[in-house]
């Protein structure tokens, strides 16, 4: 491979994500340094935080990509070059490749796994999704066994992961999600003890038959009607985990939250957090997730989708929850 | 003194309070069972909570007062007879004492003060006040010495204690209060760094004049706009205390909150709180803030209303935010 393909950002999003802001280049094969690799991607991951990646919002967490630079992702792939002593042609890496063929440079937060592992599973279970999940279900939700969980987002990458969990640990579990067929996976594979469909579902009424005795603990992917609806709901001592709120990312003018009463009367705890933040403690959280997984109490599903340049348009699928599990990109 | 006052509550408010919720009887003495004592209380407490106490919402952090029996308040008294070991005729007291000039029973809940230490210094303090403010501040906060502290309420019986801390640890200190003679208080008088009077003042305008560099902590002690603009400003990682919605107790519809984006962006924490959780540990919160009311950290002021039945009326001082300074009737 003497030329390969990258995929440049050159639009922030306004009311649409697509084609228009992005520019697919030709590049020459880098050349390396010492100390850097060259990896040939195979895989990369859509995730929903990526339109705030995009978005010029300089107070998000982590700093926009630039403008005419490489789309920013998480990806798996080949080291098929190295001048780096720890790594050696044929490993196989995951790591911050971008929307491109070829990624070239010190490896710096690129892990290596373990090749016998399907690209999709690590991609689905063992980085990004995994390990919010994690982070967030154990170390912020403070999961107690007997109790009941909500989670909203649930046939997606991360909630799927939440809702296993929680069974495991011996919670109750009711998914969140927006179609019959994500509500029968998520009951009939998953094992969750029940399922509502947002679009179609009294909301309210379903959680009063589904959790009859309140809820403890919620995973919030989504933002939404079931926020207010669950909030209304939640437990003394009740524990909210603000982990993404798809519903609001496109949204102009994103709708109000509850009133903070509750917060009170209950003594809840309501708390954001973002991986990036603890991508230091990534080792500590898998050696929390990796039994789980290996005891076969973790499954996915990977909505694969074919080619670099099918990134630029399947990225909409996570926001119309078109995508039917981990959305990954072969390339 | 053969026979008292005592007021029960008698019905539930709806869109008032005053002297219609209660009825005034004149009792017998009571006659001491072994193990009980009898306290003359001359210092009654009047707090915002009580609202809830008398509102028939069953989902409180604390059963209601039943209708026909003595409305609850924490107090001040003197023991004037004793058939119990560890007390004796002379000892000052705090307690749950209720709206009525004599308490009679076993000492459950009952504490010994220092009888060198003036009644409305004690209720203003080292009782529900202080208890909840350094409770509040201390464990729920998560207090660090340089950042910016915004207490709502600022000039009310708790609020005046958290800004002390504030300063006392070493944070920027902005209170909010509802006029320009509060304002002058909690900045000549305690210190403070700026003052924000709500009901004239740009709140947004004046937050970013005075915390130009965010809010890393925010006290919320009354709900309403300033917890918008509040919110709109928290640093990353900030913390928000949620103790007190004074402006929405009276409120039919009670008004949203803000959108939960800000919560992931910022990783902030949200949490609620109630005193009565943390009873069990008064000791360890008395410790904890005794050091700094000693060494002249914690000031304080009392508002004094004169007579019991004057309660029945006073009360609503405490949400039209005429009272300045604690709130106490003197029998």
């Amino acid at each position: 491979m003497q030329t390969y393909t990258a995929i440049h950002l050159v639009n922030r999003p306004k009311s649409s994500i697509g084609p228009e802001l992005f520019e697919v280049k030709k590049l020459e094969r880098p050349t390396l340094q010492e100390g850097e690799i060259l990896v040939k991607q195979s895989h990369m991951s859509l995730d929903p935080a990526m339109l705030g990646w995009m978005s010029p919002d300089t107070e998000s967490y982590i700093p926009p990509v630039e403008l005419n630079t490489v789309m920013r992702s998480s990806g798996y792939g080949e080291v098929i070059e190295s001048k780096h002593e720890k790594f050696v042609e044929g490993d196989r890496v995951t790591g911050m490749f971008g929307w491109q063929e070829l990624y070239a440079g010190k490896p710096q937060g690129i892990h290596k796994v373990d090749p016998s592992l399907p690209a999709d599973m690590v991609l689905s279970v063992l980085a990004l999704p995994g390990l919010t999940a994690t982070q967030g279900f154990f170390f912020v939700g403070q999961p107690k066994s007997g109790e009941t969980l909500v989670v909203s987002g649930a046939a997606g990458s991360v909630g799927s992961i939440v809702g296993q969990l929680g069974k495991a640990e011996g919670m109750r579990v009711i998914g969140v999600v927006g179609s019959d067929e994500k509500a029968q996976w998520v009951t009939e594979t998953l094992g969750f003890d029940g399922a509502i469909n947002y679009k179609t579902d009294d909301i309210g009424a379903k959680l009063d038959a589904l959790a009859s005795d309140g809820i403890d603990m919620y995973f919030e992917n989504t933002g939404g009607e079931i926020q207010h609806r669950v909030f209304e709901r939640m437990n003394a001592h009740g524990r909210i985990v603000v982990c993404g709120m798809i519903a609001d990312y496109t949204k102009a003018e994103p709708g109000p939250g509850p009133n903070w009463m509750n917060i009170i009367k209950k003594r809840l705890r309501i708390e954001g957090f973002t991986m990036p933040d603890h991508f230091h403690r990534t080792g500590e959280i898998l050696e929390k997730l990796t039994p789980y997984v290996q005891a076969g109490k973790v499954q996915y599903r990977a909505h694969t989708i074919e080619g670099l340049e099918a990134a630029m348009d399947g990225l909409n699928l996570l926001f119309t929850g078109k995508n039917k599990g981990k959305l990954i990109v072969k390339l």
